[in-house]
């Protein structure tokens, strides 16, 4: 085999109460990738794809996960990547990402699965590296294991599937920019103790509404007064669309990963459509360009699609 | 039937990266409380017990929830609290919630269950005002609940029963004071995002580590880097007890409650043996009066004996 094809599909991070620990994969929508062995240690970036990403393997989310990955390996091969990109990057739901885990579960399958899942995660870090000058792991590590993931650390890298329910997901995009870095640069270095304390026990809850199959625990849960109340001020509509939604019957949500994408967690696909139809007519009537997408928690990562 | 005798067992709040939050009970130490009912509207207690504990029942531990409880009950009634008390006040593992516990559930019994769990820890909070000044659940809970309990809100209420399994615990208690709110005060108001983000990754894996039976996932959640290097200065020897323990075999463990009890878990009973005897030799060594226990977690809570 030299030639593979997987689907990387688009994930949500931090899941509101988990900020930098926890996330999780969505079936949809995914980028596809194809990634071919070639005889020359190198990483080539074919042209094209879209939203003109650049094409130096060491600058692109897809490259440098692969550079990393080859210098673990003595032969004398390479990586000839080829993506089709339908992740918006900047969008909050895990573009980079999705580049990265496609790339390394691509590459490791062409090498009979040299590495193990967690290899390919610290490798997929570089490609969060590229984009956002920091390695993070939450939405490259739910993007390889499926699911929900916990990142409890990242040095020493430790990484814990959390069994869930049923989930159906309503994503808006709305087409604002919201970069990760000033994202990051506008949370408070320092945090109220009392508030901290929410924070735990809305994570643990949150874990244990998964594992337990509670739905009404994991909307109770989904509660965040640190990040939240800062970052939201970058997204229009933000209060709006969370009451709304929940009086649609959303078990809760808030901003995926940086933003500006929300999300929110359903218990059927039914009210995720009910959902969906709030947040399409407050973006309708504020005049935003937006997208939206209803799907669901994907429990299998990466797809592979086969040679 | 008009008296009761129950066992109110010791229980470790905190549980090291769960502050405020997460609770566990134990099978020993527990008290020996014998409730009866009276026919006026007031709380008595016998005076004896041990430990010089006030009589007045507004001051003490068993009486101020039996008198929360007396204000939702219509009738006439009233109870007589006897306590046989083996917990010693202040040794950090739930001395004051035991009583506090032990009381509400053995009056509920004589009320025939008139009330649920979440109203029996509602009222033995009354308890842990009187005994330290401020209203928390995380002894209380465990107490009245069994195993591990996860206190995700006080206002309101949300108590979590976390399952978990066998899990044994060797305990120690210098004999020296640490006041709570004098462990309370010592903390900051304030603390760094990025520590309390290792926090709640830590919190988050230890509730995964007891759902998904995996004794070392607990063992690497159980980290602190908020309150346990502030409050383990009061504590002599705690950093060698902790290291030593640990090359014991124990999965991990800190200061229970606000100390100065040191618990640690094990996943087999002769592991907590072998940890005791690391624990006593350190403070034989240091000439330091001490009490240790070699005990389990206990799933029941507050054992109801009979009347």
């Amino acid at each position: 085999m030299s030639e593979i094809t997987v689907h990387a599909p688009a994930t949500v991070a931090n899941l509101v109460c988990g900020f930098d620990v926890l996330g999780l994969c969505l079936s949809e929508p995914f980028d596809t990738m194809r990634v071919r062995l070639i005889n020359e240690k190198k990483v080539v970036i074919a042209p094209g794809g879209s939203f003109g990403l650049p094409v130096d393997p060491a600058l692109n989310t897809a490259g440098a996960p692969l550079i990393a990955m080859l210098e673990e390996i003595d032969d004398e091969i390479g990586f000839e990547v080829n993506i089709v990109k339908n992740i918006k990057p900047g969008s909050g739901i895990g573009s980079s990402a999705a580049s990265a885990a496609g790339a390394v579960v691509a590459a490791n399958k062409l090498l009979n699965n040299k590495f193990d899942r967690q290899d390919l995660v610290r490798f997929g870090m570089f490609g969060e590296k590229v984009a956002s000058g920091v390695k993070h792991a939450d939405n490259i590590a739910p993007c390889i294991y499926g699911g929900v993931t916990l990142i409890r650390s990242i040095f020493p890298l430790d990484i814990v599937s959390i069994p869930s329910p049923d989930l159906h997901v309503a994503l808006v995009h709305p087409q604002i920019e919201v970069r990760t870095s000033d994202a990051r640069e506008i949370l408070r270095k320092e945090v109220l103790l009392k508030d901290a304390i929410r924070q735990w026990g809305n994570i643990a809850g949150l874990v244990a509404g998964f594992m337990k199959n509670d739905y009404a625990l994991i909307g109770r849960s989904l509660e965040d007064f640190i990040i939240e109340p800062v970052r939201s001020m970058l997204i229009p509509g933000f209060d709006e669309v969370k009451r709304r939604c929940k009086e649609a019957g959303a078990l809760g949500g808030g901003i995926s990963g940086s933003g500006p994408s929300i999300f929110m967690l359903c218990s059927e696909r039914k009210t995720a459509n009910a959902v969906e139809t709030e947040m399409r007519s407050i973006y309708d009537r504020m005049g935003l360009p937006y997208h939206t997408y209803v799907t669901a928690v994907n429990a299998d990562g990466v797809r592979v699609l086969g040679s």
